[in-house]
């Protein structure tokens, strides 16, 4: 059964990415005067994401992202272009206001993901990890995918060995109920 | 390996249930003036939750927890005992103020689940649907299991045939995404 556009990197299939690759620079899509990020260091967990707030290359349902220590992030070319899409939300993505592009975003009010930054490896120079599972698939229904598509792109995720979850993948919900349970005093800290 | 109690009615291995039926009598716990509630027709969407808030017998990390149409639900003895748990919640859960037990949660506002009541079927005289999944697995960390008990469970619901999902089931996220893409009009009524 043919299905839609999920991202150009893994339509046709994943190829095994370097997993000891010391991040790289991020480049925007802007042929003047591009926005560059350099990302200092590995990138971890890597996946597709079917959310609709993360950017996402023309026609693709999904966006592939990972995240990085935000003490390794920073801008290296052009951050005058730079502006956060949504400052009310938890993520503040950081787009290229000539491309649009999501260039990085932080995470920095208090909760798991402190300390993160949100970054997309496609936009990396070299090589970089391939994703590991697929996180909010069922949303992209609410960014147009109609819901009778939705067995097809399940099936291909899993035939691609991107496990679909309609949330995050089991260990990073246990990481973030953990950490809620810390907060909560319910487990020690 | 030994897991700890999920839920009495599926700790031992889950008998069919019957599909067939057609409600029932929901009794509270108390052995003075129970209350009792009528569901005067099919359940539905059965399945055993995590979540912080679902009410849960003793010792048990899960509930099970189904819906009814709301207008199926009513109160048959004793309703001067129940009081909302949680005003704001989106499901009004109605508990014995005695035992403590939840007896119905309506969905009033505005939502996918609106005109949709959660009952917990075990309270049913009769017999009633089995559950077919297990929802917010991650959150029992919430109440108090420690993270590394995790995969026990979630192996332990497999070998039950309770897919473990750390949201809703894949059919139920796909609705709620449904719904939410109808209301902002980016797939059409």
């Amino acid at each position: 059964m043919s299905v839609r556009l999920l991202h150009p990197s893994i339509q046709n299939g994943i190829r095994a990415g370097d997993s000891e690759h010391a991040g790289g620079m991020l480049t925007c899509k802007c042929s003047d005067r591009p926005v560059k990020v350099n990302v200092s260091g590995g990138i971890a967990h890597n996946h597709a994401c079917g959310c609709t707030k993360c950017w996402k290359p023309e026609g693709a349902a999904f966006s592939v992202v990972a995240v990085a220590p935000s003490e390794n992030v920073s801008v290296a070319e052009n951050g005058d272009k730079l502006a956060v899409v949504d400052p009310s939300a938890l993520i503040q993505r950081h787009a290229c206001s000539a491309c649009g592009t999501h260039m990085f975003g932080p995470v920095e009010r208090e909760h798991a993901f402190q300390g993160l930054s949100f970054i997309h490896p496609e936009l990396l120079d070299g090589n970089w990890p391939e994703p590991g599972f697929a996180a909010f698939v069922s949303s992209v229904i609410e960014g147009g995918v109609d819901p009778s598509e939705m067995e097809g792109i399940r099936t291909k995720l899993k035939d691609l060995g991107l496990e679909p979850y309609d949330c995050l993948s089991p260990a990073l919900m246990d990481y973030l109920a953990t950490w809620a349970a810390k907060k909560s005093g319910v487990l020690r800290q």
